[in-house]
């Protein structure tokens, strides 16, 4: 290939999720061919995050101040807290644009296979906020894995002294879905917890 | 989401090829989560491409000097000029480390859909070349589709006062494909190429 910058720009590309050396190297000649519109607005766009976000000191989110907007914004302040695994979760609840409440990142589940304990994640901090903050409700807003439901429990008991409602997400056949496509366990589970029509 | 600038830089990520708005969140995510191992080494490795990468006055290739490190190399020499579509090709070329001697990109192919008419590619710089680097062969290395073959031909007619050899790249079943999965077009093509066993 051409020039060592570009070879170590191309391995380095590759290691970013969902990328390989196939399409690392058609990002890099499409970064060259577009220089003005592409590849110099992407290292100043680069720059400024890089620069600019940090980690919310209370929920754990990026953004570029801290405490981060969300935690700053006071027409949030409606008591619910919903903790989620990590930043793309938060993410993805902010763009349903649905949830009004506040978020904690807990950095991770609990995993014995990962070798991943209590201490490793962000629980103490949780615990404080909801006496801190006066959380009436936890929604933990989970994986619904093996690991994602025993870190629930987990957070359930350790939640129970401060009197407050824990809920999880809701679980079933997801929206659009076939029932000829879903797996047993969806569909046992989605006729065990069956709503009565009307209620 | 969390902040301006993230936001700036997700929508600039997806324009990449083979990105869409789902993977660029994660790329953009896994850049914030590894700050010094991957964020700022890509910041740094996009700067000095950005700024030590030129386009070979000669071959058209992506290098840090032009004319590129191909184009100075002596021992290439070989009078054989290689002619591609893209830097793309010409890395392709590359990759198999088989080729010794030199490259000449064409920038596109002819195509009537597209409006890419002899002036729009490199080809009277192209027949410069084959007279003053006095090349005794012409590889045409051009796409297998109707467009390429079509450039083919024109470069072809265009080569023939030059007194020099033309050659394609040779047509057939590719290395460990399946009859069963390939198309009928190129059984037939392969099958009028046959060859002799022994020759």
């Amino acid at each position: 290939m051409a020039g060592k910058d570009i070879d170590k720009l191309v391995k380095l590309v590759a290691k970013l999720p969902s990328l390989g050396a196939r399409s690392s190297r058609r990002i890099v000649l499409q970064l060259l061919q577009k220089r003005d519109t592409l590849f110099l607005p992407l290292i100043e766009a680069l720059t400024d995050v890089a620069n600019n976000v940090k980690t919310c000191e209370i929920c754990g989110n990026f953004d570029t101040q801290s405490p981060c907007s969300i935690c700053e914004d006071e027409k949030r302040k409606n008591g619910i807290l919903c903790v989620v695994q990590d930043v793309a979760d938060l993410w993805a609840m902010e763009r349903v644009s649905f949830f009004k409440g506040k978020y904690h990142i807990l950095g991770g589940i609990l995993s014995a296979l990962d070798g991943v304990t209590p201490e490793d994640l962000n629980i103490e901090s949780m615990l404080a906020r909801v006496t801190e903050e006066e959380i009436s409700e936890v929604i933990l807003a989970l994986p619904a894995t093996v690991d994602g439901q025993i870190t629930a429990h987990y957070l359930t008991a350790r939640l129970k002294d401060s009197n407050v409602k824990v809920s999880t997400l809701a679980q079933g056949i997801p929206m659009g879905a076939e029932l000829d496509y879903m797996d047993e366990g969806t569909i046992q589970l989605a006729v065990n917890s069956r709503k009565v029509v009307g209620e």
